[in-house]
């Protein structure tokens, strides 16, 4: 290896950085990976909370997402299917009511535009290129439009529009005036469609992972051993040029062949580079911002609303939640989960912790019974304070940034290669979409090494 | 002091900085200023090309922006107008027409369209609060929408679309499609209006500055002398409480009772925080992302354009130029100024040279002869590509950040304290609007520092 530390050094050990490293591992290429902070799993966490463990990040997989069942059967996990048996809730202005099916039972007009619009989105989706999205048909009029320019048409009934408000956030951790239509799409497109993005059985909220979904990274990082993979030592600057690079992380000084940068969008914009990046790179990560999803967790002695009927699934399109779930662990630890993401989640953290848990805990009563305000703990994990993440669950692009900016998204800068789910032409935004992109860069590694 | 190196550590020195500086110094603040680059003055830079000074950055000023002139006074700045005599070149879809009157030689049908959009902006704008815009009337929903969508069904006609392409991606550095309308009548109205934005005499583009707009700066700087303004110390970590913040910058560490952070929204994001930032102002610096703009310059033995009758105003809607200007210098260098800003300006310095260069020249031979293509000296200045201010004119806001962020524009963060020409309300986006940032913020200071 002469005077590198390893072949190639990879900062950040979340899903896509660890991927990387296990495929370049597996082909006998030397790795090293860093990490800033003193865990692995990026958007991953699993933590006690109340005694047992749960997914503080992200938690499910479904049907698309084959590699993440093979890892799972590779790695050893478990996996068991998100509890969704009973009726559901959905409350948009004011108003609440139950159901059964798939969809929520609202008038018939707001149902017709919901249907109508999923069917557009869907149909428009397939049309753009998973690989190239700027190279859509309309790419151009469909990127400098928001998709509530572009729904406000399709959406007039308040009760659609609340729905469609709390998927949309859910999904992207921003409101439909924040995201450009073409990102959207491609989003869409990326993921199957959108009943891969808004179901639980056959969609991807189907399974979860018994001890938690961290452990996909935690057994990764495990089988490397701690000597590759080290943590507490953010990358502050890399130094880079034809011959290779030099990463300063934590201080210490790291020599390899290439770099694979596998931190989200955002954060790879506050790494120093030397010299400074092509600007079509640097411009588009000032840009990519991530979104805002704080993630409840209530605990209880019994899962109360199943004894009511309820499969403890609701919507709500008045905030600050936005929808909720059986959270229950396979173990019997009784947990409902609740989501505050995009415009109500803006500077949650900045509130009262009590009034902030009472809007939850107040909310969760009224659509499953009294016993809600009454958990036997309650946590919350606001991503947007978790600095080295900066909010959950992805980097999404405002106007403009896709057709201006997306060649440089995955484009290589001499020995700098990137990786993160958001690069990813497939499941993008998910741990699938991580593992991809981690693949895919160690595939591009592996060639340019020769 | 006790152990402050001084009252207020000021984080860049640009116009924002140097002038909160100046005011806390006049009111008996001890003050420091640390410049991450081996300059002052931010986006305005003077340097010699070709034998002459010219501006490599900002370097108009007009009716308006008081603080301006009478800054230049106070310092003993001279300035002289934009030479605008003679006729004017649009070129737009392959045609090109000359003109002599305010507007361009275009259909009847695309000078309505345009006269008709330039009243129903300034009509919107004024009813845009510079101080929030996100309380203006409708605000939700102009913000979660892009110019580009708004323009669509007023400008229909080519032509109209060309020459606002080239207004708009001259103002902001970024296309119509990537701006959210609030955040372009919030500007307008800072502005005074579309006239401010776009006239040369009395228009913010009336004067200059003999010997060059950076003055302003290195004036001020020097009145401070080189102890309290340390160039080439960047900023990287600040540590903050109640008490105070200490700022790790170039390798030394200094405390004050308070700071200001006076750095392009983007480079705000770069410095580390302790304890971390509020996650609305983090995630709003995620979101603000700087223009493009590439200041060209050709210099010719003679203003041979005049002779012709031409002033050396163009405007283009088929690109890479969007406007010149007659860029001569008070002692006779004669010069064209280019701009290439906006999508065209993308990745402009990763092109070659030789064919930038070519058609730049291009273009000016097109329009003012074949002379254009014999300049004694031709120099870029590609602002993506300046590393301590990430892009220029301005940090733009794309569709939903003002309403969802905005609130944390200018709100001070325990001891720490913004400025910067995006946070003014007057004149935002300017030197002007600079300079009142600047006072804004030693204002605020003052107050708490009791």
């Amino acid at each position: 290896m002469g005077d590198y530390d390893a072949d190639v050094v990879i900062a950040g050990a979340g899903l896509a950085g660890l991927s990387a490293a296990r495929v370049l591992d597996a082909a006998g290429v030397s790795v090293l990976v860093v990490e800033a902070r003193d865990r692995v799993g990026g958007r991953t966490w699993s933590a006690p909370v109340g005694g047992a463990v749960f997914d503080l990040g992200g938690q499910w997989i479904g049907p698309g997402q084959s590699r993440m069942y093979r890892l799972a059967t590779e790695l050893g996990l478990e996996t068991f299917p998100t509890f969704e048996q009973g009726t559901k809730v959905v409350e948009v202005r004011g108003r609440i009511t139950t159901y059964d099916g798939a969809m929520p039972k609202l008038s018939p007009l707001a149902l017709v535009q919901l249907q109508l619009m999923l069917q557009r989105l869907n149909a428009l989706a397939r049309r753009v290129p998973r690989d190239a999205p700027w190279q859509a048909a309309r790419a151009e009029r469909h990127d400098a439009t928001t998709l509530e320019t572009w729904r406000r048409l399709l959406v007039s009934h308040p009760a659609a529009r609340g729905v469609m408000d709390a998927a949309i956030r859910t999904i992207f951790g921003a409101d439909a005036g924040e995201l450009s239509l073409l990102h959207v799409l491609h989003y869409v497109n990326a993921a199957g469609g959108m009943g891969a993005l808004t179901e639980t059985k056959g969609g991807f909220q189907q399974d979860r992972i018994r001890g938690g979904a961290q452990q996909f990274a935690s057994c990764i990082a495990a089988a490397l051993g701690p000597e590759r993979v080290q943590l507490a030592r953010p990358v502050r600057l890399i130094l880079h040029d034809r011959d290779g690079v030099t990463l300063i992380a934590g201080g210490s000084r790291l020599r390899a062949r290439r770099a694979i940068v596998a931190v989200p969008l955002p954060l790879a914009d506050r790494i120093e580079y030397s010299p400074a990046l092509p600007t079509l790179r640097s411009q588009l990560t000032q840009r990519a911002g991530m979104g805002a999803t704080v993630k409840c967790l209530a605990l209880y002695d019994r899962p109360f609303w199943r004894a009511r009927g309820f499969s403890g699934e609701a919507v709500c399109g008045d905030g600050p939640i936005a929808v909720t779930y059986d959270n229950t662990t396979p173990d019997g630890q009784a947990a409902l989960l609740a989501f505050v993401v995009g415009r109500p989640a803006r500077g949650w953290s900045e509130r009262a912790p009590a009034v902030r848990r009472g809007e939850i805990l107040g909310s969760l009563a009224r659509w499953f019974g009294a016993e809600a305000l009454r958990p036997t703990a309650y946590h919350e994990t606001d991503w947007a304070a978790q600095p080295w993440s900066g909010g959950c669950p992805i980097a999404t692009f405002p106007p403009g940034t896709l057709t201006g900016f997306g060649a440089a998204l995955r484009a290589p800068v001499e020995c700098i290669h990137w990786a993160g789910t958001e690069l990813a032409t497939t499941c993008s935004g998910f741990m699938e979409g991580a593992v991809a992109s981690g693949e895919h860069a160690a595939a591009e590694v592996i060639e340019r090494l020769g």
